[in-house]
């Protein structure tokens, strides 16, 4: 193994939209250090020690000099204060009031593929409601033989079981269809998130009701001020749905539907309603406001698609990504997330030349379906520009698109479900931004 | 599937052993409600309709008819306000000091395997340092043919991994020994979690500093007061230990080793030394205070056995569970968690009669190596006497023994390796309590 140093390559992270000191995070730590290099795909790593100067002998470091904080300093614990800027944001001027809004979850800062329940994007329709779960009960009704009306503690005794899904909003990189290339992953992807969910199969509701054989579809009601209403397809609701009140192992935080929400695994997120109150089988799909008006898809020649669920296979690189600045050539980790609504990822390619030229990522396993699929692969930068592609394959044999493919075939006045491969440019400044390469 | 509603029955929540307000938890809801019952493994539910005066009907409940809290309300998320009693807990006079000291996870009111890092047990020897990340470094010294220094900004550089595992402390269930059965299950296998942890492999930063090839253990130090010291066989070093930065999806939290910390997987807690910042090559373990001193067994005979890493296969029903009254006879889901640092659980089996009969448990999916596994059975309280257990089986054949085999081999002198079956008594009361079953 080679001991040269190389030169280092470091990556300042993307200045904070909403102007926040710039704390430390993973691509962020700026400090001088040691390098390291790829030998082809297998990373050779040679190191040079780091300089004296930078650091305190660790003898002498104040906090090893001293007693720490209890335990229980934070019964219920949080981050380091160091990593404040760590954070959803918000898109300044997206949408009119924050009550019908969205924040966003900062992909760049995450790592495996477990969002943390903290950073887990946000949609709100009408705000978040702070429910009494000892008063919340959801009710069952229509096209059934007995309706009911559950308490929270009774939808917790029935079989529980737990999975782990990501959820995406239809709207989820909707700007790039008109090449609004919005600055950064957080604001291009961040409508994104995964979780080891907890609940009750819908089917087991379903069945305890006693569902009429001619019921077609199930209507899903949020208790917030919106009463956001969506049409789940009986199959569906049958196959792998949720009605869940864990997430990440505790209760679900409150804007994410506490106490109770439907988790509909691998379909647009405003299927997964939130704060679910009502449930109501019938024989038709019930054509409401939130799928007349909003998630639908206009096409090239004015007329729209209703009722188009799935999430496709989609892929994004999250480091280096928009905004960035990798301050020197040499190796670099390119990491990113893959994931399909239609199940399991099977392969991850990644380019550095616009996709001329395309290497195989490696997969973090477990691979789970409908889940958030982490993919790695070695990269050695010689400074020059670069044009950083990921493109998904699922086991359906389903290829991500480009976006000439997806506007070839619906036009460019979509918001829903862009799933097409994103393109990072690489300067030789080393300014790395969001790019449309058509 | 019949409609007869059978007798209700919910189960009351531990007291909070410090007396805080109880509220909501998974067992927490008391509302009167329907039932379930369980014919046979395969549960045919049934319930009645919940009373109409236990709540407002949904169309006037108040967060239905206002807006809510906009977007980022909490730029990083909380827990509801009705969830406060969901917290870890420190043993009242189990230590002398708060910075030498436990605190809990509270198992009972967890879902699936990810334990939620606000949750996760702490144990301190010298309190929790504040570190802050840029002037943190780790050493890696001793028998390498490279001495190193790394920032932060090295490490996370480096081709990084994520895997889910368990970290159990040593002494987890340690007060069992000697017959102190401790009321709940938060004290007495508390100090136990699972996390999605992302780093690099060990054994590329000793490849990178050359490693001496007569060299056998690696010491890893804390930057703590403690300056906590352990010894790692150089063989568990290649094989799968993580430095860490990454905790569910995001950097440590501060009482888990913020910003570096080591991840020994399926060895006893105190190995995965928190604030790692030193790293040091030899060719004998170091016997260092807190391998000499503490973490040893005490054998019969008074000699004790030194150097006792791996955590056996173990289990632990987390609902019901000590403290907990069961208010009605019918159906209930039993689940718990199992365990084992050898590998995989391959089967979980459950007793309702203190070990006379047992059946065999559902596994939650994906089993992971050396990461907690969920499991559950259905279960229909006849409103007798019942006696509790679990018994996990991993896939080298390891079959989790009782108390009465344990101490046949280890006496009761131990604090530390206790991995005996649980069993947890329901009285006709429906009182569930801590019993030893010898």
């Amino acid at each position: 193994m080679s001991s040269t140093p190389p030169r280092p390559g470091r990556i300042r992270p993307a200045p904070d939209a909403t102007h926040a000191p710039v704390s430390p995070s993973r691509r962020g730590f700026l400090a001088r250090g040691s390098a390291a290099v790829a030998a082809g795909g297998m990373a050779a790593l040679a190191s040079a020690p780091a300089r004296a100067d930078d650091a305190l002998p660790p003898s002498v470091a104040p906090w090893s000099r001293a007693l720490g904080a209890p335990v229980l300093a934070s019964p219920y614990g949080v981050p380091s204060k160091f990593e404040a800027n760590v954070r959803r944001r918000e898109s300044p001027g997206l949408t009119r009031t924050p009550q019908s809004s969205v924040s966003f979850t900062p992909l760049q800062n995450l790592f495996g593929i477990i969002t943390p329940s903290g950073l887990h994007f946000e949609r709100h329709h009408a705000g978040m409601p702070e429910i009494d779960p000892h008063r919340h009960r959801l009710m069952i009704h229509g096209m059934v033989r007995e309706p009911r009306i559950y308490t929270m503690d009774d939808i917790v005794r029935f079989p529980s079981v737990s999975r782990i899904h990501f959820i995406e909003c239809g709207a989820n990189t909707g700007m790039e269809w008109a090449n609004v290339a919005v600055p950064t992953v957080q604001y291009s992807h961040g409508m994104l998130g995964c979780s080891e969910w907890t609940g009750v199969p819908l089917a087991t509701l379903l069945a305890e009701a006693g569902v009429d054989p001619k019921a077609k579809f199930v209507l899903a009601e949020g208790a917030d001020g919106a009463a956001l209403t969506r049409s789940i397809p009986m199959a569906m609701a049958l196959e792998d749905v949720l009605v869940c009140y864990g997430q990440n192992g505790e209760m679900l935080r409150p804007e994410q539907g506490y106490p109770l929400r439907l988790l509909v695994p691998g379909v647009q997120g405003v299927s997964s309603v939130k704060w679910l109150r009502r449930l109501k089988v019938g024989d038709t799909p019930w054509n409401s406001r939130e799928e007349a008006l909003h998630y639908i898809d206009l096409m090239p020649g004015g007329i729209h698609r209703q009722y188009t669920w799935i999430q496709e296979a989609k892929s994004v690189i999250t480091a280096p990504s928009g905004g960035q600045v990798i301050l020197d050539k040499g190796y670099h980790e390119i990491t990113g997330f893959a994931w399909s609504g239609r199940g399991t990822i099977r392969r991850v390619d990644v380019s550095t030349d616009g996709g001329k030229n395309w290497r195989t990522a490696k997969l973090q396993t477990p691979v789970l379906r409908k889940a958030l699929t982490r993919f790695r692969i070695d990269w050695n930068w010689d400074g020059g520009p670069a044009l950083l592609q990921s493109r998904a394959i699922d086991d359906t044999g389903f290829v991500q698109p480009t976006i000439r493919q997806l506007r070839e075939v619906r036009g460019t006045r979509s918001i829903y479900h862009n799933n097409a491969i994103q393109t990072w440019r690489v300067d030789p400044s080393g300014e790395v931004s969001n790019v449309q390469v058509v």
